[in-house]
Formats: C-alpha cells, structure tokens, sequence
C-alpha cells in the first residue's frame, strides 16, 4: 500500500491524516485507511477540512470515550476520484462535500423525513462511529487527504461557492439554517443570534439573506462592527442585562453558546409565537417558567444538524445568497495552535484546513 | 331599578349573581349592575355557568388583587334578549356563549390575527377586568342571570350541544383544542394528557375526536376506567415515574396540572418534533436540559386560550363529533360545595351551575 490521496478502488488506501493518540493530547500527522469503495460509494480527495468546535470537545474527550487514535474533522470539501458501480448522482471531478454523519438506519420515522441527525438507531458521525449498519468500520474524518463515504451522504459544492468558503457551511451552515427554516424566517421575521462564533456568524448571514431583521446578542462589543458587516441591524452587549426595549421582540433566538444564560429571561424577548432554539448545550439544566411560555405562547426547544437533502438546499441557497463564512486558511501543522486559538474565542470565525498541507 | 334577567336596552339593569366581598370570603347572593346596550353589546340571559378552576384561584385571591364585591365565571351559555343597533351576528332568541375575555386593543399583532388572549396591551378577563378599551368598566361574569358583552367576543352555540354540557367548552374546550390544532394532532398522532380533570378530560375527548391515539397520564388510578370510555386508548398511573415503553412515544403532551412535575422525563417522552405544551402553571421553575431538546428536536411551550373564531370552530368541531363535557349541574346554591370538590379533584368533571337558580 502507498500512502495516497487517490483511493485504490479495489482495495484499502492508506492516506495521510492530522488526529490524535488518545483524549486531549496533540494532533499529529498520522495515516489511517480507507476502504475499498463499495458499490454506493464515493471516493473523495479532500481539498478542504473545517474545524469546529464539537471536533476540539471531542479530542479533548468531553463528548466520551472513543477508539484512538481518531481523526477528526465534519465539514468536508473536495472532488470526486471515483465511485462505485451503482452510483449516479457523481462522477468524478464533481466538488462534493460531507458532513457530520455518513449513515443513519435509513428505516426510522426521522431517517423516512430525512432527518439523518434524529435517527432513532442512531446515526453514525463523520469521525468517531462506528458504521453498525455495514461492517462496524470506525470512522475518521476530514483531517485526511482522502475519504470514502456512501453516495446518499455526499452532497454538491454548487460552483458559485469557494471551495474552502463552503467547509464550514457543511456544519455551522445546515445547523443554522434547519431551525431557522424550520421556525419560518424570513421578510417581516425578527432574529437574534446570541453568540457570534463560528456557528453564530454562519447564522447571522443566513437568517439576514432570509431576509430577516437580524440582531446579534453577545457577551461583548468586540464583534459589533462584523456584526453589522454582516447584515445585522442591531448588536447588544448582554454583558449588563437583556436591554429592555428588546423585551417581547423576536420571533426566532438562536442560541449558539453552550454557557449557562438565563434562558428565562432570554424567553422575554419573544414575541407571540416566538421561539429560542437551543443549538448548544450548556452543561447545567436550564430553569423556565411555565408562565414564561403561557403569556406568549413561546417555546424553548433545541435542533441538531438537518438531513443531507436539507444540506444541499442550503448550500444551493447560500451559492444564490452569496452567503459564505469567514474562514482563515491554515496549513494542517497549525491544527493545535488552531484549537488553542477557537478555544480562547479567538477566530473570525471558523478555520479551515487546506488539505494539501496534510 | 328592577332586579331582572332581562336587560333592558337604554339603562343600567340591576341582576343577581353569586360573587364574594373579598378574597377568600364564601360566594353569597349579590346584586350587580349590566351595563346599558351600546351598539355593538349583545344582551344575553345566562342560562348555564361553568366553574372553572381558575375562578377558585381567582376567588381565593392567588391571581392578584381585585376589586370586591367580585362575580366569577367565564364559561357562560345563555339567550340573546336584545341587540345593540350595530349587531349583524345575532337576534334575540340564538343560544351563544362567552368565555374568558371581553374586549382587547384589537389593533397589536396577536389581536389582528385573532388572539386575543395574547393582546399585547392586555386583555380584559370576562370578571375582575377593567375595560380600559372604552369606559373602565369593572367585569363581572357568569355567576349571575344576565351579561351584557361586544358581539365580537360572542360565539354561537350549535344546536346538537347540550347548552349546559357546552358551558365549559368555552373555556376548558378552547384551552385545549388550540394548542392541540396549532400542533398538528389528527390521524397518526400520539397524544397524552397529564391530569384527567375538568381540562384534561375535555383535551381527551378532543384529541381522540381528531383522530390522534391519546394515552392519559394520571397520578392515580381512580380514573382509568373513564379514560377508556372517553377514548383514550391507555392509561398510565405515573405515581412510580413514567413507564419506560412510553420513551420517545408521542406527538404532543398537553400538561393540565399545576403541580410542579419532573418536565425533563416528560420531555423524553416524545418522539422526533414532539412538543410539550404547559397549560398547567406550577409555582416553581421547571428545570429543563438542553439535550433533552437538541436530541430529538422537541419543544416546550405554553398555550393560554384560543381566539374568539378558533372558539366558534372548536365549538362547531365538538358539535360535529359529539364531544361533550361531562357535567354536574349544581343550584348556585351549592358553588361553595361545588368549590371545595373542586380543590379536593371531587367533580367528574366540570360543575355547571344552573343559572335559574341564582
């Protein structure tokens, strides 16, 4: 075998990866294998990884244990080198991307809705799952040259899009977009987004080429300025309270922060009908009046990643929206100080890896 | 000034009622005063009142201060006596119903899409309001022989009711169906209903009449037999925890108690979209894990009551499937007794007091 980015159809590739030896200890350059390509899939080389943040939890083991070593890495970009005999939506050259799951039991009620994320046997991720629908194969993700993922799990980079601008869109971009179609945004809409990170700022342009009135909710000024860069009409600090003339206003929150808040309070800011989506998961349960709910007939609920043909809606709809993240490309040696630096809060907004350097 | 029924037309009518002189005081015969017809008021002779649990807290003084004497009841049936010049809907002599609200600003964003119950800037209750939308009138309601009330917030009660049955249903019908209509339940659906009292067993009977498949969750057995002959197709007793087959089991959970619960393990209750819907208000926080959202994309919200329109649909809809309340009818006489069974769950399951003896 030779290490390659190009998958042997035939056979196990090994190819170059960045992952790690056990929880929190460094990536490093290592190899993994990928496997022959089976009829329904597709082999990728990946120009493009996306780093985020569950990738730095899970390394650091906050989300249990794994199988080491791992490679992380959901949000995908790159081009077909090959596929199997029974595939017919790619062929190679095509720009593909994959995200956070690669199979679902495909039979539950969610999985016949599309909603992969929900599947009720459990959907198997990108990096650190195991595949039980198959051959139990341990799965490892973007931080590779190359990766091998069943055709129905692969969705299309549309060609508007830059290829490194659209890796985080495959995470941070369906996460946003799910809940916030799900609850209706658009004209007339009012949204705010608490927390302007990487999924937060993803967010914040989606619900904007919505054509939403969108208002960024955030710990501090330091993003005021992106924030109406970014089509925002509105930025609060909520370092000293939710400002009150706020109270009753939106029809849709976006939590994006995984720290305790109040969620109460947050709940005042609705409007009639409105509601806080949660997308993080802070650690303490959240404590809710049920009058809080009652008096505008708000809900608090939470959303995880939509299905693949949601992915490829919303990739299709930020190509027309001219909606991209800001990404900072770095080379694959850089991963560490790249997770030091998203932990501190100290990326605009996601990084990516340029997958060539690995 | 004579003590009648019948309203008349040009100046203020003196009625009997059954009301109380301060909080926490026994319901004794008093005199109240009905306004004289203005253009848009619908007299109405009550014939029926229902009691609703809300009169009791009410009553007792838990929902704030109030002006004494106070006359409760917002479940009212009665006859038209007379129209002001400007009604088109009704004539002496049609059989309607008013329930819980009398006026709003009918100009904020929930009242143009005829919910009233959310009026922005404040619903006028049926008893204990201030009218601020016209003369500051103080509201009092059912608990007496006549009622004057804005034609708007009249509805029409069908022929196939039984007018004392249909009492409740403008409150504790509307209370129900809403919610139960805004979330989708029908054929397919799995519904539950915590607490089978005057609520819940009016939410039961709906829900099945929607078609949906309702399991009722009681803290005891002494209603199991009841739950079945209202359609309920199980009954859980929840005194030892909740039954783990019922995980991820239903569509929609309608939460009819006031009593603090452990929301977080009815929340794994529902399955993919579920929602759990507070009409119960406990007094402490409920103490929520964002998981417990994120998982399975479910959602807890609250629900007041209906619009006037969707209460003329529900009412329409119960006539059509022969969903009744199931009543005892009690002398005005008897409402102390009537609320001390109340407060103890002694009523099966909705006391109406016959207002011909007031």
């Amino acid at each position: 075998m030779t290490v390659t980015a190009d998958i042997d159809t035939t056979t196990t590739t090994t190819v170059r990866a960045r992952g790690a030896h056990g929880p929190g200890q460094p990536l490093e350059a290592l190899e993994i294998t990928r496997r022959a390509l089976r009829a329904d899939d597709v082999a990728i080389a990946i120009e493009y990884a996306g780093i985020c943040h569950s990738d730095i939890h899970t390394m650091a083991g906050d989300f249990g244990e794994k199988q080491w070593p791992l490679v992380p890495g959901h949000e995908i970009v790159g081009k077909v080198t090959a596929v199997g005999e029974d595939v017919t939506e790619y062929r190679p050259g095509d720009r593909v991307g994959v995200g956070c799951f690669i199979n679902s039991c495909g039979a539950c009620d969610p999985c016949e809705q599309g909603e992969i994320s929900y599947c009720e046997n459990g959907v198997v991720g990108t990096y650190g799952g195991t595949d039980k629908y198959t051959d139990g194969e341990y799965s490892h993700g973007g931080y590779s040259q190359a990766i091998v993922v069943r055709e129905s799990f692969v969705v299309r980079i549309p060609e508007q899009l830059d290829p490194a601008e659209a890796a985080p869109l495959l995470c941070a971009g369906i996460t946003t977009y799910a809940p916030l179609k799900k609850w209706g945004v658009g004209p007339g809409k009012r949204v705010a987004v608490i927390g302007m990170g990487g999924l937060g700022h993803v967010g914040v342009k989606i619900a904007v080429a919505m054509g939403a009135e969108v208002t960024v909710l955030s710990h501090s000024d330091r993003k005021r300025d992106d924030a109406f860069a970014f089509g925002a009409v509105a930025h609060h600090s909520t370092r000293d309270g939710l400002p009150e003339e706020l109270e009753r206003h939106f029809d849709v929150i976006l939590n994006t922060v995984s720290v305790d808040l109040d969620v109460d309070a947050y709940l005042g800011l609705l409007r009639f009908n409105g509601v806080l989506v949660q997308l993080g998961l802070p650690g303490n349960p959240m404590q809710v009046m049920a009058r809080s709910f009652t008096q505008r007939a708000t809900a608090l609920t939470g959303s995880l990643v939509g299905g693949i043909e949601e992915t490829q809606e919303m990739l299709d709809f930020c190509a027309e929206h001219g909606v991209a993240p800001v990404i900072e490309l770095i080379d694959a040696d850089y991963v560490n100080e790249a997770y030091q630096r998203t932990i501190d809060s100290e990326v605009r907004y996601r990084f990516v890896i340029d997958a060539a350097t690995i």
